[in-house]
């Protein structure tokens, strides 16, 4: 069963928009010209087909081209290699759908834990949940992981690195996470709670498997992961790993170019959803309305429908606003998200110090009232 | 020694512009309110600092900030998360220059062959270079190698593979690199040349570690690498590497958001020159003018400029435009890039069939009548 894509093609008429179609069902597979596409298999099977194309609007088209999993073989990197990989690079050309079809969502079935395995393990049946942020860079592994254990100790679900600390020298990846490990489960012995510790994945491409190794055996609970930067592979690698068996929470830095231009990239729904989906992270993080980005309430919203989207693909997961979170707006935001939701509380905490729990106690208390 | 980044503000004016800039240098460093920062170690060393901002244009400035090495620690993924990572997100801000300084230069020493590495290695002293490309991926492992030993024989320097053929059943990694390696052997012991083979690097995280060595053991001589999709990490992975010993060609599969929009993501010569580079590539493809896609002769010639930099950083490399090229346009390709240069010739070769020879050998004759 093949794959299909669905683009919005920027053209003037339906005319050359069929035109634009057909040289992206070339582009994505054979990248040859339609004359030179040898007869039999690689005709009928490899090169793209379209499926569908209508007009949207006035110069804008939407197009459905369906790909086969031969084009995309096993890899994840192939797969989204297929969806966007040289068409990317074309002006007025943006993905708005991605449908995985049955045989590549067997080969990449997406979250291992989900919403449900994520509330199953940090034990919040109910209710929205909250992600506070240790940081900043700079500070060392005692100073982490002691903002570590007040966060937990505090009533957080999540207790979630900074992207940007990494293993820089001031608190280097291994000693920080062991660190911070003893600090949460400390946290959650005096509380009888389970919060969990996602370290952020440092590591070059040839130290990262020992790195994700060196977590879990130190009883990291999930990873933090920039596919961004370090590549969508490398959440699929993690997720697709049942003996590891760890979730994955992914973050967006770098990923802005991707949906920031309304005719190029991604729809927000498919880059913060259902891409982070199909390698499998079980929370998206993204940067929420209000907050230092400019994302929309729209452009949230899509990514959350995209996140828990029942069917699919895969388990359904949980969307992870980041800034422009306080318990004045805790009312507004459970309106906007509903309840399948983790907030990220940043910086504005730290602002609190040694008080810092007093923070994340509130918010609880306010989600608690929203909840009912 | 600090590195800096020089950014393209959109904002009505210098006070916005200003205050803009320095939420930058927040964001991306310690990434808390700025009377949060704690005083000391953080605030002076890791904080971003602006050396300097002026206006460029009506509603366009230009602010220059350095950030510490600590703050980017050692791996290349992070050097890029702090160059740009939470900031990409931001609308109206484009990174239009990076200058990484004495230490993270001797930390990201940039290509291990260079433009005259990989003359040395393909031995072609003077004049431009031919990368023909074996492709449609469908094909099968047999009949890509005879491709490829029909271009060795024909005169190519750089015999790559497209970078839509990874691991898939039809052509897999292993076999398909096993008999292009071979295929070209025997095409360059009948000609006493020395064409080079760069397969598509395949493989999930887990497995791209033993595919490097695989190319390596089987024969290899480079490796066509897509940062975009398996992070730019793994190009300097494998720069980084003097047992290795292996040149990089990157492929910008995936990248064009980054660049297509003026005002977010990068400059075409930060991202297909001076990244790559950085990262270690040797060779960096890029769409050329007056092919498929809508790159400029501005942009691509900033991109050239970039690869070759004398100043740095490290070896000047070599800039690959794909598409566009034709025996008639030798002259004006010569007269815009010079002769260090390496041109893809794509799928309009594969028209020639089993004469796909005599394609390159009049490209090369071209070039031989334009280097005089």
């Amino acid at each position: 069963m093949r794959f299909s894509v669905t683009y919005r093609i920027f053209a003037p008429d339906l005319t050359e928009a069929k035109a634009r179609a057909g040289a992206i069902a070339l582009e994505q597979t054979v990248e040859i010209p339609r004359d030179v596409v040898p007869a039999g298999y690689i005709e009928t099977e490899i090169l793209g087909r379209i499926e569908e194309i209508g007009a949207e609007a006035e110069g804008r088209f939407r197009a459905t081209i369906s790909y086969s999993p031969d084009s995309a073989g096993r890899e994840l990197a192939q797969f989204f290699n297929v969806i966007f990989g040289n068409s990317s690079i074309q002006r007025g050309l943006r993905v708005i759908a991605v449908d995985p079809g049955a045989e590549m969502t067997r080969r990449h079935p997406g979250p291992r834990f989900g919403i449900d395995g994520i509330r199953a393990l940090c034990g919040r049946t109910h209710g929205g949940m909250i992600a506070p942020v240790l940081k900043p860079q700079g500070l060392n592994a005692d100073a982490l992981a002691r903002l570590g254990y007040l966060c937990a100790k505090a009533g957080a679900d999540v207790v979630k690195e900074d992207h940007g600390i990494m293993d820089q020298p001031m608190a280097p990846f291994r000693e920080r996470v062991e660190k911070t490990v003893a600090a949460v489960a400390r946290a959650n012995a005096e509380t009888g709670g389970r919060a969990l510790y996602f370290p952020s994945l440092a590591g070059a491409p040839d130290q990262i498997e020992a790195n994700i190794r060196f977590a879990k055996d130190a009883g990291a609970d999930g990873l933090l992961v920039m596919p961004g930067l370090l590549g969508f592979g490398v959440v699929a690698r993690i997720a697709r790993d049942g003996a590891l068996n760890m979730p994955v929470m992914t973050h967006p830095s770098f990923l802005g170019p991707y949906v920031l231009s309304p005719e190029t990239g991604f729809d927000h729904g498919v880059m913060f959803g259902t891409l982070q989906r199909l390698a499998g992270a079980d929370i998206s993080v993204f940067p929420n309305v209000g907050g230092r980005f400019g994302f929309t309430a729209g452009d949230c919203a899509q990514i959350a429908t995209a996140c828990r989207d029942p069917n699919g693909p895969g388990r359904a997961m949980l969307p992870s606003p980041g800034g422009g979170m306080s318990v004045e707006r805790a009312g507004d935001m459970a309106a906007m998200y509903g309840t399948d939701v983790v907030y990220l509380l940043g910086g504005s905490l730290l602002r609190l110090g040694e008080r810092i729990g007093e923070g994340i106690a509130a918010m609880r208390a306010a989600l608690d009232r929203v909840d009912g």
